[in-house]
């Protein structure tokens, strides 16, 4: 029913504000955020229509995350829902430097690790998608995960769905090992395979040029397109962006200078920005406008995206720092 | 090296602002709260030294569970240490009439649950107390901590230690009769039972009037004294509260009445009243003091008690609504 | 697409915090509400399908309400969209008694009261739909919205859907003349008619006891039901809620009592329940559910609906303040 | 320049949200309030212009006082500035029962309590002045206020103003006798005495019914009007109000019940609604306006009015607890 | 009866906290701002009397914008009030690279929008008035509102009054060519011209250095200063300020690096500090108290201005960035 | 009983939200600090035991203080408690360039400046004590604060404990003459001097190198050792830090970027992080632990440390700016 489906956890996300630290806070602020579920989010604002699949609790936490995602146009009707069971959590603490921001995973037993083969209808689920979405994460979760993250791909593949894969290598859910036991066997089915040079060396042990990274990708697992993004750790506070694609030429993006308000999403930003781009368009486009992407959503809070199709053009177009009026 | 020593769990309490319902929520108030931990920072206050048993993660969220502890005057030394766990979470939602308030518990796997015979140093532990308090929540928990609460009464009474038990029963964690077959076993070894009249009727059938509760459960048990709790609930935002004992003879405390800001922690206030006045006094400060702390209790948010011995021997003195100057 | 369409306007409603007077406000809350759209969420909630419909600028204030209508899975997809143009505000104040809460509109010129003939896609809106709900208010926005509500009566018949009107009289946008006028050539059209006593008299000037009223109203415009809300205002801060309708009988709802946390859209709140109640059953079935989502309502800050089924059956079956855990 | 004018402190008050414990605060709400600064912010809200006199500091918070008083249009052209010293602060805990309202004062050595004779213009202050208004507040400050008290009303006299005198006894300022023999030498110079029977008993013994105590302050200082408030305490939030005037005959106002949000202040509103009403009609006008004023007064959180005259006007023609639309 | 007098519009400046979007707010900061009102509120503030001229209605909000000008100071007595009408809103989202800052405004119908010849009472006020400051936005309002400006230079100038006029080109509000059009009219009448490169190109062609656009002005509409500020943007969060005037000689000021919290007000910030240091000395004095004027104005939140007179001295003397104890 | 003991006060510290100035306040934040008590409350984060001594009173703002100190893990055993008296208050005002962060004093009277000779129990405080800890401030609050510093001193030594002692210049509290007259007497006890070249400059009229500053010093008191701290002041809102000492030889830390959220407390960090490494290990370590503790304590806000012995380890291997998952 919606061009784009991805599958995975969403986890409320609570933050202390004004960069207190964690054991510091009296107040959370709340936020809902999942690597797919923050790609759907993106690429709906955009204005393709996108489905987020998961398993959640039928309880005020649960639906509280249903609630953000449709408050984002995203399609909801493919979730599981789960009569008990937890919602995960991550505490998110903002930092400046030297000291950097980090999070404390809090999502064992979440009803969205407990997904098993059979209980997503893909049949539905698929119907006139163009393409699936998933990252590595969802794999990680739970053995039962990876079957389904197998199954998923597979069905999407019957459907005539192309398949796009994150690589994002979360080091507290597996050993790199366990990652490249498991994604070796999922990324030979994949259309488009997104990571950093970081992940792409814990994990396949490539350490090299960003171009020879996706090169060896490339060759590895053969999929239409590499896409590698490039993030400059400045400061704490300030970063830059950009990121290449190798498809059957290197395409590269331009590069952004961020002053930075939250640093988490945007990766899933970037992915947003390149599917909608590749998807309406092609790997340039999809590089130029997941490069926009993930530049805005380091200037806002919170995972999920709030930009519309004109400001991310706009963007496109060259820099105006300039109040605008 | 406290006179009084509690154990059990404590967890993160989320609530929104404003009567909000959670699903509404976007920002929560953190406060940390537990059955035990709540009546070892009453008693605190109010002058014994306590100390509070439970384990904790070493992380930034378990520190916050210590020290709120401390801050309120309770040695934490006792605390037993994990190096990975999580702290347990209540979510709790304020209500008004006809919407009661409510809670959500997210407390399954927390370190406290975890908690096993032989982790507590009880020799240090119980080093010069006089009195051990526990409630029915924690045998609830998990059968680790049940065999735990075994233990630690067992200690208690070898090193001359009396014993507080508040039945608190819990429908979320325990049936009636799994709860009824634990605690059988456990009020035997007690000195102080502390329990309402609806618990009595949950766990052990009893259906009566509260004086002929309180005469049941003495003959089961042959406690010293057996103190029953009743809470008016008029509606959602007033209540009343007074309590009764059973010793040698039949103590009836005065009647509050209460402009409900936030009724959790109520019953643990009483506790810490009542204990406090117990052991600085007899049964009838006990119930005096403890019918004094519950009703202060519930016109402040968060379950730790924030008032002072001077303040509460002001209340003994009769009610005067008027602004203090 | 949806089973039951409404039309009408939404505002952001900003409300200063903590009972501070409009001229005090260093800070509003921000919430999105209008008569129509609180019916749409309140039904959706419930768990029938629903759609909204509407003039939005798209601007991010436009967008705002329309994502807020989403969240709560309300359809989206026949709101019209301008180019141009504002979204309209209220500002509320809540206050205790003797001072009564307020509000002041700031409604001119919204996109929503420019709406006109022709532009909503009246086929589409209400293929498969079983009911269409519109207030009193939107006629009562401009000439054109009068046009426009004309127009959806007559598609929606046509499109053999019922149809069922919420009187709510607006001083501020017309005299009882005017509404009256224009009214009567409406609710002759109309299977549902829902209204108080207060409006009853002030636009069809008919004094009398409530029976009385329905019947009246049953007489002049012959609709199938005749629902009238009675709300008794005990303070600014304690009320009563309770409903009549009349059909082939009189049919006499129960009465609540309740503890007001912000009294806005508690009408719209038991339209929602009466007609989910009405279509999933009957006018008795009907009064329940609305009298229950009226009271609880009340209870929480907002305009939009926050409870589910299962909720508001639980409160059918009778009171409890107590805190449910 | 202005019609009336006061002379007093004013503080900073801090103020805990949510109801929580001034022990338990993260963060203070700011308000500034005084006796003699809130009539005169009321007196200017309804309609006659005033001046308010005192000593600040030349500093953000000195100046943050005068800024707020000129925010209610209130002059501040004779407020006298120290190059040095502190703003006075007060801590206020708001209550439910049975745990009342409380006051921490922090005011030693503020400014205003070093203000001594010589340091006001009077000729300037009471140019064109019909009333100058004090409290006992201000003499219990210290030596120098007593003095600059006594001074004020000789000159105020002088000029040909009125003079209105509110009792308002401070006892942790000074003991009733010190009170008494200070006010005994002033209230005979004053044409309207305005006390609570508190305070006539506290000070001057006079244990009384209100009337008998209004005649007995009429025969010991002779003023034109003598003024006696009276406060029914019914629980912490909840309160009644009313008041009776002796003149030349007995005035009996109307009586108010109130949900009470902030108790603070209410004397002072009524004393500007009474000295507003007198002063532009007569007292039964004075004690009817008063009266609203310290009704509405206690639904605002902070000590300053922000009610308008029409809104006065409103309440004087009784109660409608409906949303104002 | 003031020194200097401005007028214009102000509007309720609403933002959302911490860098979110506005589609993304839960809550809106109140501010109050307005080009003339700005400049009013920072001359008062350092120490020239200042009085601002508007028309608001009288209800909440607009009493709300004459108490924050009365706040600072600024003499309300000439404000025209109307019964009926709107506050104009604008909604301001504050950004950081490669976000820029951005306002939506919503000002349509604003009674400040429907002022007309005649109902300023222009006598009054500008009696012993040395300058009324006007900016461009104003004549851009309406029709009417450019008559009023027309009205209110010609009144100026024959009591002897000198007139500033800040083009503050707004390309919401008219086109360049309709600004050209009816600033020649206006501009000849002025004895100080204050604007940027920027709008000097929008409107008047002009593409050049800033003494020869600043040279050209001169020679267009012969006032006695030309002032040009210049703004380096260097990030969304940091920038430059300086500016340069021309009068009989040029005259140039220092730069300022500036750590941006709130960029809105730094123009009229400006104008304010140059008047005052022009009027209290001379072009010199203007431009350097102009320059730290605006700097410091960036570093808060909010269009109008705190500092004092001491403060901006201080920072004349040199920059010092080490806490002040 | 703990292992390093402090003296001194500690204030409310007070500051407005969002880089508002102290005048636009309308809330505070509440933090509590001082300097002696931040290095305590450091010292027990990394892992040592420590004690403050202090005198507070005996109300809700005296035991907000000791909780928070006790919160720290600091034990507060030997405060002194007084029946009256206030808790001292600092207003913080945060800026960004060119607006400097500012601090106003409301220190005057608090019951800590009354501190005189005989009130602490010495012989208990400094029982197992290995140092001791004061700083500048102290002797500077009142004569009797003077004697005070003097007897501790020598009681410290007595016991054999050792003596730190932190310059810490006010220049409000005393002239630069004041303080060398009465530290000179002191520092001829002291083992450890921690300085700034700015300090030892006012008092001490040393202009010189660093190094040379650290040889006079030396020289000048003969202590073990002497440390000088450098803070590179770059903008208001990033700096840099690092630190030398001089004993037998010179120390160089390495230097740290800041972006600084709060800079108050970074130098009672740095005393809490050397004296943690010299008491655990040697001046090396101290330095090392120093620099990191006071980079780190400018990212958060408020004067006490959060902070734990295991990140300070991470930081002293060297940066890593990305998100720490």
């Amino acid at each position: 029913m919606a061009e784009v489906v991805t599958m995975g956890e969403a986890m409320l996300r609570l933050s202390p504000l004004g960069y207190r630290r964690l054991e510091q806070a009296d107040r959370f602020e709340i936020n809902v955020g999942g690597s797919e579920l923050n790609v759907a989010a993106g690429i709906s604002r955009l204005g393709l229509s996108s489905s987020w699949i998961s398993k959640l609790p039928n309880n005020p936490l649960g639906r509280m995350v249903a609630n953000k995602t449709r408050e984002h146009g995203v399609d909801t009707s493919q979730i599981v829902w789960a009569n008990e069971g937890r919602v995960g959590i991550y505490y998110l603490e903002l930092g400046s430097a030297p000291r950097a921001s980090s999070v404390i995973y809090d999502r064992g037993s979440s009803t969205a690790s407990e997904l098993t083969p059979g209980e997503v209808n893909w049949q539905m689920a698929f119907k006139g998608a163009k393409l699936f979405h998933v990252s590595g994460i969802t794999p990680a979760l739970s053995k039962g995960c990876a079957e389904v993250v197998g199954e998923s791909i597979r069905e999407a593949k019957n459907q005539g769905c192309r398949v796009s894969f994150d690589i994002n290598y979360r080091a507290k859910l597996w050993s790199g090992e366990e990652a490249r036991r498991c994604l070796s066997k999922l990324l030979g089915e994949v259309d488009i395979i997104i990571t950093t040079q970081f992940d792409a060396e814990e994990i396949f042990g490539l350490k090299d040029s960003y171009e020879e990274v996706a090169r060896k990708l490339k060759e590895m697992f053969n999929p239409s397109v590499v896409v590698i993004t490039l993030r400059e750790v400045k400061t704490v506070l300030t970063g830059g962006w950009r990121s290449i694609a190798l498809a059957d030429k290197l395409y590269t993006g331009k590069s952004y200078d961020i002053e930075i308000i939250d640093r988490v999403g945007a990766g899933d930003a970037y992915t947003a920005g390149f599917l909608y781009g590749y998807l309406s368009g092609d790997i340039e486009k999809g590089i130029s406008f997941g490069d926009v992407m993930a530049a805005l959503q380091q200037t806002i809070p919170g995972d999920l995206s709030w930009f519309s199709l004109k400001e991310v053009e706009k963007h496109l177009g060259g820099k105006d720092f300039r109040i605008q009026r």
